[in-house]
């Protein structure tokens, strides 16, 4: 598979220094934003235009290579790690912005372009994209079309799969699907969104459309402080409920308030519980009002409600929450970041739940996240040091995630499933919703050389798990048993 | 195939009554919203509840028997046209609303109900679901499903897409796919978003889980008057590149409004050349702030304004825009209504471009039409008794439909493709989409056996109109065939 032959192949296809084969300089590849989980590529290729990503994929499918695509390698699930056996397809070097259509209000860039550039390229013209995920400096939009990407705004504006309209996709089969575009809907399967997510599963995006949208006149960001954490995960709902959708809403516990303060000194409650940060946006009657309306919302409540009125005094408030992050990685050695969704009624419970799970455990969690949109970030945290913690904290991670799935949500809200969360995706799903996803992947890759063995577990390792009925020994759907 | 024997087995999956077969009692079922397209199906299915589709599902499997899928027959472009041979499966029994949460502001139902009864339940709580397709009061959720239905409030609430959480799903090979949930997002390939809009040809929808939005607070209703058409079609673009996204924004000409003051009485301004409807809503605060900006673009474009403020002011100016497709019916013995969808910036040049095409085919076109979304309805008249008319028509709707695609528009907005527009998807889409279509469609439906024949076009259908590039006479993709 991986010969000399399918080697010249490849560099015949790419630009000198397009193939990199030696184990010092593929090295920089050998893992995600997962950095836990490492794997040196048999080769990385680094094209430079769509017609060297179609060339690569034509000489794989000639000599069976399978292919791992990669963005920016900021993917937080494991979801580009590269294969032993497997060429590491890395389109960082297609970041051209192809179009800017002012009257149709979209940008079309190629994939490796990064998510803030496209903002950046239309800030003078009043527009922005609107998905922001914390890596956005970084990551580049065809990395958010496989993984969905959200952030803290998503909560108005939406999910990568609501901001994307178009895209150019080249299947490992050696066909150019052109899904999608400028304009709303379209006829057929929604194959558009079944791209979207798919952790570059069922093909390479060399071109995506994205959505403009007019920058907001004017905003202002709310801190409310709380005395326990369940009020302050009760008072989101009521946010929504009262029926303001703010442009972002996100919440954090003692602990992450406190390592916030101890970095940045963003000028938060040190003895509150919990803060919600809310930033509401719009014009500056709009903002005005909804000012009111969250405030009113939040003292009811018995939260104290401080106003960022200038962009300085918003910049701090934000700068907080930013480096929530990085602090957390100052309160212990190391932690492991979850990343589940559940139904935003059910928040104060399920943040009571984990802090009993936590206590029970012996390992603190600090708490920061996307509040608003119901996905958590627990950190937890540990000392990989102390033997046993590690996997302590993997069984407390797993713990969460059950819970999540319990109560109606989900094992991923915005990192994707990549090689982490597979055995999660056991509890979530059953086997007839397992198999039509193996089914589907089938259809877009019949060889099953994209990205082989993420996203989605076998029924096979759901069934070794306890997760599935097996009858008689046998599996259900034996016709997908080689998958 | 439709033995005896398969009609003993589905009577006894079904109350008595449940399975019609007689002649006379079927012929209701013969047709959907597109009466033009007629076939009595073999029998017709009314099951009470899931279990009785399950079984009903099970029994056509077991004796190969088609299956056409039907909720409330307002379908507008065939795709419940019934099969000679075929069971066609009415859901219109199953009506119950499962749950309201009104934390999660989420409304589980049956596919049965109808889309306005969900909000007719909810209102009480402050509530309401969003996608109302103008058939609302009769179509059901499960059609709408079906259809990805839009509506008037779709430009800023979204399509049914956008507005579905989670469906329940059978499908023809016996499997019960649970599909997203209360919560946001969820790993693994997005089948939902593949499921809506597909036409019921992937599975059948048993249970739908709908996202529901607050009640805006208040709303105003503001009349532009234009003397061309190509103006108001680019004050449609100006507004929303102005920053203001409307509750709805529709667009009538001249022919269109001079039959709905006719009809109605609406207070329309009979010698403007055309109208715009523009609702905003949200808090009085924000409704003012609206109203002001986009009387300012309007009036900058030389528009005449009038603000609708009373409910009952904006009630009448409704009232014409609901009342023209009856209203145009008056105009002529016939009418086809299409429905493309254009980048919101082509709206000016493609509704002069129609003026010219209607001009020289010597047929009237009334326009009435979601013009914010770029979603066309375009109103060929013409008089079935004329020999030769009909013919007309319909060329000179194909024409409109290849000039949306043109533009980089699509040959739908809201109808569906059904049987009506399978010719068209030959031009919208290339080989590689079509045979991805049919692979996602094997992928859910092996045995070809849900509503086969709507939607996607075959291969050699498209090879037959020209569209498809024919290498030494065999087809592209030779595995699919067969389909």
């Amino acid at each position: 598979m991986t010969t000399r032959e399918a080697e010249t192949a490849l560099r015949a296809c790419l630009p000198r220094n397009g193939l990199v084969t030696d184990a010092a300089a593929v090295r920089p590849f050998e893992t995600d934003g997962l950095t836990a989980i490492r794997q040196k590529p048999w080769a990385v290729a680094l094209p430079d235009n769509v017609d060297q990503v179609k060339a690569v994929l034509a000489a794989c499918r000639e000599h069976g290579v399978p292919v791992v695509t990669r963005g920016a390698g900021t993917g937080l699930s494991g979801g580009a790690r590269p294969m032993a056996e497997g060429l590491l397809l890395v389109l960082s070097k297609l970041r051209s912005i192809r179009e800017i259509d002012l009257e149709a209000c979209t940008a079309t860039v190629e994939p490796g372009v990064t998510n803030l550039s496209i903002s950046q390229a239309v800030a003078r013209h009043g527009l922005f994209y609107a998905p922001d995920p914390s890596s956005q400096i970084a990551c580049s939009i065809g990395g958010n079309v496989a993984e969905n990407s959200g952030g803290v705004h998503c909560l108005k504006y939406g999910l990568t799969v609501h901001n994307v309209l178009g895209i150019r996709v080249q299947t490992y089969e050696g066909d150019e699907l052109v899904l999608g575009g400028k304009a709303l809907d379209g006829p057929g399967y929604d194959l558009l969104a079944a791209m979207v997510g798919s952790e570059g599963m069922l093909g390479v995006v060399t071109e995506v459309t994205v959505k403009l949208l007019p920058l907001p006149r004017a905003k202002r960001v709310l801190l409310a402080a709380f005395d326990d954490v369940e009020t302050a995960g009760d008072a989101v709902g009521a946010i929504i409920a009262a029926g303001i959708l703010p442009a972002g809403l996100e919440m954090m516990d003692r602990l992450a308030i406190n390592a916030a303060e101890d970095f940045v000194e963003a000028g938060y409650p040190r003895d509150a519980a919990a803060i919600l940060l809310c930033e509401v946006d719009g014009t500056e009657q709009e903002v005005r009002a909804d000012v009111a309306r969250v405030s009113g919302v939040l003292t009811t409540r018995g939260a104290g409600v401080t106003l960022a009125e200038t962009e300085e005094e918003q910049a701090k408030l934000w700068q907080g929450r930013k480096a929530a992050f990085p602090a957390a990685g100052r309160l212990a050695p190391d932690y492991y970041c979850m990343d589940g969704t559940i139904p935003r009624s059910e928040l104060g419970a399920v943040l009571r739940r984990i802090g009993e799970m936590s206590e029970a455990c012996g390992l603190a969690v600090a708490n920061v996240f996307h509040a608003g949109d119901g996905n958590l970030h627990p950190l937890i945290l540990y000392d990989a040091g102390v033997p046993g913690q590690l996997d302590q904290a993997e069984k407390l991670g797993g713990q969460i995630l059950s819970l999540c799935v319990q109560v109606g949500g989900t094992v991923t809200g915005e990192h994707g499933v990549g090689v982490e969360k597979l055995d999660t995706m056991c509890e979530q799903f059953g086997a007839p919703e397992l198999a039509q996803f193996h089914r589907l992947k089938e259809a877009f890759d019949p060889a099953g050389l994209m990205n082989p063995g993420k996203a989605i577990p076998t029924l096979a390792r759901c069934s070794e798990l306890g997760g599935m009925h097996v009858h008689g020994g046998a599996l259900p759907f034996p016709e997908l048993d080689r998958l």
